[in-house]
């Protein structure tokens, strides 16, 4: 039967999902979506995205892949699930793709965002959900330069959980935007790069959060980076204030005009 | 044993909260916050808010009072009581007051928002818990229009739950403020007046919208104003959209200085 190869994007607020990745008892991103879609199209289906999300991340713009029958298009598709999903999930977009669309393959970037709140109403349940509730000393200079630090190509393989590196073993990341700026009640870090190892953003954001705390110097991030293993890095920063937020593939992937 | 007056001015999610009011078997803001005050204090406490807020409404300054043990700087018991509230309610400040504070009396004026979504993003899981998605027609004009004639001195009978009026039969309601403004995303709504009879706000808002997208004319606040009962008025505004923004008391019912 012929079959339409769909986009979805999505939305989801990690903190009461085990993760992205499909587990036979607990509740992730991918059953959820699966259970939902195949429910729709009356047909088990398979939904892949473009990266595992850890328990408590939250996504504002996760990608993830689907192929449905031929007679769903991406515009109704996407209103039958937001219709049934539960209220911690919801579908921004859905565009028709390519029929070589793959949502982990074709990826060309994602970028990830971390906020940390530090002013007086940083612990306000409407913040603590989302943001790290930082109280202690925090300099943006130092922040910055170890941001700076990691932009390029580098092997990663000093900021990622051991033994799970993809099966090519290859660490090596491109990240093309590494960046502290200031917002609202405290500070996001946004990343960008064509791939990243399995906790590697938390990995990264508690190094630079004892970097811009003077716990250890800015030039751990080169020691880091030249390291065979991850024993030198600091522990991962909190999982619920990171949000993947963007995922971009070729434009040629899409039979929709964007 | 002498006692200190405190206020605690307390943010909450509402989500999963009954309302604000004590009650036997539900959840609420006034239950738990005793519940923790009284192990912290080691003695039973009542906690009196300065509203009632409903099922669903939030706080990001609720105030409340409550007498401690004369032992409890306000300081100290702030922070012994963030340390044992659940996630979704938390204390913003606390302050010793003179002893002829009360939370409902004292109040000068209340301030409440309403968050209207109406952006492509309204439904995301990250504003549907505490905006209302708004998809149709909504004129600020119309809105601002209506604000307009809602400030002032009134009778608000007209836009209160039936026989929930306070005892002295007074439905008068001086509004001092009453504005529609754009935020990022939206439109906000926010109201300040001496006091507010039950589901005021959401009455207001309800009307305002149908206002707002046409369902109405604007000349029907002053009917409703004049009405003798609330059979005209629109249906309430969902609650989850509507914060207790402010309290406000005179400044020399303080002791520490503010």
């Amino acid at each position: 039967m012929p079959s339409r190869s769909i986009q979805l994007v999505l939305h989801y607020d990690g903190s009461r999902f085990s993760g992205w990745q499909r587990q036979p008892a607990d509740r992730t991103v991918q059953g959820v979506m699966e259970a939902a879609i195949s429910r729709i199209c009356n047909e088990p289906v398979t939904v892949v995205g473009a990266g595992r999300t850890d328990a408590g991340v939250h996504a504002r713009g996760q990608a993830a892949g689907v192929r449905v029958p031929d007679k769903w298009r991406a515009g109704d598709l996407r209103r039958a699930i937001n219709a049934i999903l539960p209220e911690d999930v919801w579908v921004r977009s859905a565009f028709e793709m390519r029929d070589d669309f793959h949502p982990r393959y074709s990826a060309t970037s994602r970028t990830y965002r971390y906020f940390v709140a530090t002013d007086a109403e940083a612990s306000s349940p409407f913040r603590s959900r989302t943001e790290l509730a930082w109280h202690r000393l925090l300099e943006v200079e130092l922040l910055s330069d170890a941001a700076a630090r990691v932009r390029g190509d580098h092997s990663f393989r000093g900021f990622a959980v051991k033994g799970t590196a993809p099966e090519d073993d290859n660490h090596r990341c491109t990240v093309s935007r590494a960046e502290w700026s200031n917002r609202e009640g405290g500070l996001q870090f946004e990343i960008q790069a064509n791939r990243f190892l399995h906790h590697m953003v938390r990995f990264l954001v508690g190094t630079m959060l004892d970097i811009g705390s003077r716990k250890r110097g800015v030039n751990d991030i080169a020691t880091i980076l030249e390291s065979e293993d991850n024993s030198l890095v600091s522990p991962p920063a909190p999982a619920h204030a990171l949000y993947l937020e963007r995922v971009e593939y070729p434009s040629e992937l899409y039979l929709d005009p964007k």
